[in-house]
Parts: C-alpha cells; sequence; structure tokens
C-alpha cells in the first residue's frame, strides 16, 4: 500500500504519477499474478431453481478458491447478496452490490484487494417494462466499474450484463443490445485512461463473431482470455451456455445445438503494464459431488500475469510502436466498417421505435374520438337517431372506462417511445460522429489502402458527406 | 492537425502519447487562448417569451464573438438546434446536440475546433414526471461530454444543467440534486483522466456555497473561472440570474434580492498543461440595441490560456508537489466531511422515498380491498343488508373503474419509487466506500493532524466502523 503515502491534491492523479515514474531511467520489471472469476447466478429467488443451494454451493468454492477478483452477474437479491459477502468475508473482504432500475442490476463484485471507489452507468436502452415476462427492463442493466489498487497498479474493473437475446432469428432487441455494446465501450474507453490495468467480465448476451461484440473489442482493444490464453480448460469452443447443463432447455439454444459462448472476461493493459493470460478454464455443466452446476451459465476463471514496466522508450518499444503503425490504418478501417454496421442496426430501431410511436399516437387519438362521440351521444338526443333509451347508462360508464384506459396507456406507451427514439436517435448521432472521425484519422495514414478503400469518400470530401441525412 | 498523423491501434491512445512525450528531455512552452461562453437558453417553444427573437439575437451574437466553444442548455428544441447549426455553419462548423428523456436534454455544443467523440450520461434521478408543472423529468437531465482537439492538446469538455430549485427552505429535489452532484463529480473524474484539459460549463442550479457545488469542486479540483478570473466584467458577485433581467420575477430570487450565481465555467489543467483564466465576462441583464435580454439567464464568457510544457520534472514541479503534499491532507479531511454532508443528505431522500413507496402501496392495498368488497357485495346478495336493488349497476362499475385507476395508478407510483430508492441506495453506498477509502488515504499522511481530526475513528479502526449501519 505504498502508494496510499503519496499525498495527493485531488484522487485522479494517477496520470500525474505516471508521469512522475517517467523520469525514472532504470528499467523495472515486476510480475504479479490476478486470477478473475465470472459467473452469471441465475439468481431469480422463488423462480430460478434450486437458488438457495445453489449460492450456498458458489459461496463455499468461492472461499475455497479465493480468486482475487470475483465478478457477479443476476444476484438480483439484496439478501442474496448479503449473506453472500457475510460468507466471503474471509476470503474476500472487499465488495459492492450495484443499484439500478427496480430490482438492481444483479451486478456484485467481491475482492481480495481494497475496491476504492465504484461508478455506475446505467444503458440507456433496455428492453420495454410491458415485455414483463422477460424482465430485462426491471433489472435495469448497467455496467458497474470498481477502482481497485493490485500492489501498485491502478486496475479498473468493469462488470456488466447486456439485454438477453429471446429469439435469434426475429431478435426484436438487438438495436438496444447494439446501442448497449455502444455505451459499453464508451463508458469503458473513456473511464479507463487513467487505469493501469482493465479487466472486464460479465454476461455479454452476444456472441463472439456478433456485432456488439466486434463494437466492443475492435474499439476498445480489450482482449478475450478464451483466445489469448496459453492454457484452456473447459468446455469446447469456450461455450458457457451448454446443452449438458441440466439447467438448459433444448429450445434455449436453438440451432446451436452444443452451446454458445455469451461470457466473457477481457482485458487490457496500459503502456505501464504488459498483460498476458497464463490459463483460462470454465465449468462443464456439472460439479463434482453436487446434484446441479452453480447456474445455468458456465462458470470462467482466468488466470492474468500483470508484468509493470517503467515506461522508458525502450527498442522493442519502439519496433513495437512501428508495428502498430503498420496495423494501425487496417484497424481504424475496420472499425469504421463496424461502427456502419452498428449504425445501420440503429436505424432499423429507430424506425421500428417511430412505427410503434405512431401506432400508440394513432390509438389514443381514436380512443379520444371514442370518448367525444360518446359524449356526444349522450348529451345530444337525436344523435341516437330516435332510439328509445339513449344510451343505457351502464354500458355509457363501461364504454367511458375504457376510452380513459386506452388513453392512459397510449399515452404511457407514447412517452416511452419517444425516450427510446430519443436514445436511438443520441447513440446514431455519436455513431455518425465516430465514423466522421475514424475517417478522418484514416485519411491521415500515408499508406492507407486499407481493405475496404473502395467504400471510402475521395480525399477532398468532408466525412459529413458520408452522412447527407443531417 | 499533426497529431492525426500518429498511426494508433485504439483511439484512446491519448495515455501512450503522452508517456512517449516524456522522452524529450527539451522543456518546451506553448501557450493557447480558448474564449469559452455557456448561456441557459431558456429555450421552451411558445412557453417561454419571444423564444424565436432570442435564439436570432444569440445566433448573431455568436456568429460576431466566433467563441472557441460555446455550451448551451435548455435548447429543448431539435428544430431550434438545427437552425442555430445553420446559421453558425461558419463560425462555428463543429456541433452537437446531446438527447434525452423525453423532450431531451437541451444540452448542446458549438465548436470552432472538431469535435472527436461525445459521450452522455443521464443522472440517475431527476425529480418525479407527475410533477409536470416542474417538468425536470421530461429533460432527461444528464452531463454531454465532448472530446476536442485544441491544437495538440486532448480537451474534455462538458457541459451539463442540473434539477432546478424550485424552493430553497423546502426543497424536495435537494437529494436528487446532491447525487446529481455526485454522478457529475464521478463521471468528470473518471472520464478526464486522459485529457489534457478540463472545461465544465453550465446551468449548476447550485449557489458557489451549496453542498453539491462544494461536493463537484472538492472532489474534481475543477476551478471556477469567476474566482480565478484576472479580470471581471459583470454583475455584483457574478451573479447569473438577476433581478434586473426583465423576465426574472422579484419572486423567484427569493431571500436573495439582487440574485444568484447558479451558471458557471469550471476548469483544470493537467501534469502537461497549466491553465489560466486571464479574464470573464457576464451580460447584466440587458443587450444594447434590443428590448430585451438573451435569457432570463445571464450568459458566461471566459478566457482561458493554456500553457503546454513537456512534463519533465523541473525543480518548480518538485516544490510544487512538495507543497502539495502539505495540503493534501487537509483537502482529503474537507472532503470526508463534505461526502458525509452528502451522505447524510441522501439519507433524508431516502427516508422521503421510503415514506412515499409506503403510502403507495398502503393506498394500493386499499383500492384492492374496496375492489374485493364490492365484487363480494354484488356476488353475495346477503351481504347487501336486505336492499331491494343489492348494488345499482351505474354505481358498480363507476367504483370499479375506481379501484382500477388505483391500482394503476399506484403501480406505478410504487415502481417509481423504488426505482428512486435504488438510485438513492446506490448513491448511498458509493459515498460509503469513498469515505471509507479517503480515511484510509488520511491515516497515510505523516501528519495527519487536520482540522477535523477529532470526528475521524482511531487509527486501529476498520473504515467500515465508521458506517456501522450495514
Amino acid at each position: 500500500m505504498e502508494s496510499e503515502l503519496i499525498p495527493v491534491i485531488s484522487p485522479d492523479l494517477t496520470l500525474h504519477h505516471l508521469l512522475t515514474a517517467c523520469s525514472a531511467s532504470m528499467a523495472n520489471t515486476n510480475s504479479l499474478n490476478v486470477r478473475v472469476f465470472s459467473l452469471n447466478c441465475w439468481g431469480i429467488r422463488y423462480l430460478s431453481k434450486h437458488t438457495p443451494q445453489r449460492y450456498a454451493m458458489i459461496g463455499d468454492m468461492l472461499c475455497k478458491e479465493e480468486h482475487d477478483i470475483v465478478l457477479l452477474q443476476e444476484v438480483w437479491s439484496e439478501k442474496d447478496y448479503l449473506s453472500m459477502k457475510k460468507k466471503l468475508a474471509c476470503s474476500h473482504p472487499h465488495s459492492h452490490h450495484f443499484k439500478s432500475g427496480v430490482i438492481g442490476s444483479g451486478l456484485a463484485i467481491f475482492s481480495k484487494h481494497r475496491i476504492h471507489e465504484t461508478f455506475l452507468y446505467r444503458y440507456s436502452l433496455n428492453g420495454y417494462p410491458y415485455m414483463a415476462q422477460h424482465g430485462d427492463w426491471f433489472g435495469g442493466k448497467a455496467v458497474g466499474m470498481a477502482v481497485l489498487k493490485l500492489g501498485s497498479l491502478t486496475a479498473n474493473v468493469y462488470v456488466t450484463h447486456l439485454h438477453a437475446e429471446y429469439c435469434r432469428d426475429k431478435d426484436s432487441y438487438l438495436p438496444h443490445r447494439v446501442v448497449q455494446a455502444w455505451e459499453l465501450q464508451q463508458f469503458v474507453r473513456h473511464t479507463s485512461a487513467g487505469a493501469d490495468v482493465v479487466i472486464l467480465g460479465g454476461d455479454l448476451n452476444m456472441h463472439p463473431q456478433d456485432l456488439g461484440s466486434r463494437l466492443l473489442m475492435s474499439y476498445t482493444a480489450l482482449r478475450d482470455s478464451y483466445v489469448e490464453s496459453a492454457k484452456f480448460d473447459g468446455c469446447e469452443d469456450g461455450m458457457t451456455l451448454i446443452a449438458d447443463n441440466p439447467f438448459i432447455g433444448k429450445k434455449e439454444l436453438g440451432p446451436f445445438e452444443k452451446g454458445i459462448r455469451i461470457d466473457y472476461i477481457l482485458f487490457k493493459g496500459s503502456s505501464k503494464t504488459d498483460i498476458y493470460c497464463d490459463f483460462m478454464s470454465t465449468t462443464k455443466g456439472s460439479v463434482p459431488d453436487h446434484p446441479f452446476p452453480y447456474s445455468d451459465h458456465e462458470a470462467l476463471t482466468a488466470g492474468l500475469r500483470l508484468e509493470t514496466q517503467t515506461p522508458t522508450e525502450t527498442d522493442s518499444d519502439r519496433q513495437r510502436t512501428s508495428k502498430n503503425r503498420d496495423s494501425a490504418a487496417g484497424k481504424v478501417a475496420e472499425l469504421v466498417d463496424i461502427v456502419t454496421e452498428a449504425r445501420t442496426e440503429v436505424k432499423v430501431g429507430l424506425h421500428c421505435a417511430e412505427r410503434m410511436r405512431y401506432t400508440a399516437a394513432r390509438t389514443g387519438v381514436m380512443g379520444l374520438a371514442l370518448l367525444f362521440l360518446e359524449l356526444a351521444i349522450a348529451a345530444v338526443p337525436w344523435l341516437a337517431l330516435g332510439a328509445e333509451q339513449p344510451f343505457p347508462r351502464t354500458s355509457f360508464y363501461l364504454l367511458a372506462a375504457l376510452c380513459f384506459a386506452i388513453l392512459l396507456t397510449t399515452t404511457l406507451l407514447y412517452l416511452f417511445y419517444t425516450m427510446e427514439l430519443k436514445s436511438l436517435q443520441g447513440a446514431e448521432d455519436q455513431m455518425r460522429l465516430a465514423v466522421g472521425s475514424l475517417q478522418e484519422k484514416l485519411r491521415g495514414f500515408p499508406l492507407a489502402q486499407p481493405h475496404n478503400a473502395q467504400r471510402r469518400p475521395p480525399e477532398g470530401h468532408e466525412p459529413s458527406a458520408f452522412t447527407p441525412e443531417e
């Protein structure tokens, strides 16, 4: 904890420390091993199967294994979190439960190392409140950040859970999930500039090649511990939702008979710290000596090795910079493609939200018209076209109640869709800006002949020409 | 634009650039002047007075003045933003309108310098939807961030607008505004580590000595351009909501007869960049040759001077570090006090939200009981105690409709208050953690006898002892 002894004016002087460290001329390499664990706990009280028993199993295992950092998702109940906290008091004295939405974000972090600060970013889009059977909206999906000290290093640790995918062929939540991935990469990128190490774990609900995954990985330069690991022990292809898990129904996996990979542990270092994944493992759908597994998801463990160097520019650094320069243009070009693809997806979402809002407005107007018609018939007898009893009182009240119900519901829906539209438009604006900026960067590369250069606007063109719709 | 020529793998290599710059041994000082403008435009279409004329005046002035960075609040209408964008196309070719909530966040930025990226953080608490007359909830209050290049420097520019204060004596929105200030300082602090310059402008709806202002300024180490300015020309005490403004009613200002200061331009540099405020001005409630002022708020202009030095540690740096060390303990102790005060305010909010949720639940249960009673009377004739007509049909339906309305309303309110509670609890958790971490830092200071040491727990105590309620 020697870093605690350095007095600071404001608590965010990491950059300053780094820069001061620059003046040291001797290169000094330290190695630190960090074991990271991630699990979607499937902790819906009374609905998930064997919840108390599974939490007990998870707690026992974590107590025994003593991972440095434990990232949990779907810890929906505060009670379950608190009993876990009690159980792990010795092995993981530091913890935080991120609160959001109606029932919480479900995100929790347990750590052997002191958590100095936490911060939560709630995604602007997260499904629909009336899709109560899916429940995502009530969960208030978010990304939680915790600032830890690992020795003398500052680690930004993120835990997140994105909107679930209920039907891959006709995924109405895709624009929401893409916007979540967009906001996730923004949050990680912008908040991690001062960190020496970045670790992100959680249930992304996206396959490795999905648009959102590519967006996140390309933009943040986070590396996938499954891909990077020197040694792997776990399910085929690193899958984390597998057919062999007794809690998984065949139907859930759709065409992916054996399973899918949607949980991740990602990481990156900094100019001060190199980071390597020495091993990675997943559970395999069962736990020895127990009748059922920890959860419907498989648990992930990654062994990361952090190597610190005082950042004096060495020959190898210079070589690396030169190599970077060669591949950078290609990477930026790839990023332009991915962001453009994401923008298209957001536009699909915009179109859909506009249609829904229009439907809500139209229905509301019809409800209002019906109400006026009814009032008119009741007030002006000749409108009833000579019927003996112009308007039976019971029918009158029932119809009026129906009209009011329609008006109220459509008003609420209209408000909700307007907010959805604003969020989608906001994300689209940000993406357009980012594409423009990336394209400008691309034009700066001397050897700019990326694989998709033919789709770029000509040199003299302003990036805004790319987006004539504004 | 030479910085654009350096190829990068990921777009967030600012830190890397900085560190590479370290290796240069020659100190090199450059000076750059940046003029920043901030105004709450009071742009509620059809409700604010003379909106089109005022926007025209603002546009003309901005075109002429050519500030580097223009930060606007309450640009509620997209149309008004777009016409302003058109007007400022020559003077400020880069702009962004931040979208949020039902009617937008009202935040906009215009810039002479390219905006590379934008990011929006929506505050988790922002009033109540049923307080439609106040309207803050519908605005989706947020803090918008734009990443700009000022020469070779990376500037993070923030624009924000916090929840209004409608009654200072009995301010029911105080916990919400304190949580907004908390989230604002978190967002600025965590996203600005990689920036060379930080500029924040906007309508904070807080007086300089208010809890939220102190929280923001102490935690982020942002400096107030009014306080720091070498030259000031404007209203007395830098006030931005003044009695001399014809749009301001006497009642609005309450006991502050002359006016209040609630709009700010704040700034800070970094280890690479020093920043000074050369001048600061505000409008004074009128505009020459015009019948009325730009807005009900006064406009702020700050002239900032950025001085860049390649960060080689010099003697003066070392002296500064030593000075910092002396004052750091006091500052951390002050911060502990402020965060503790904020925590108390959040707890008041928690108590209030719990009471409101309880009331909603109780009313809902009563509505349900009434419905059951009604159904029972209708179904079981002897319950009507021998009345001739057991239950008049009209009354039956009216009563049922009333019960349903009560049930629906209370359910929505219950959900809303639960979300409010979660956000308040989340903020309180984060504040507790921050206080613990700050206290640990304080214990590390060798000369730790800060002005409020008597309130600190003894050396051996864990910070958690400070918060026995968890």
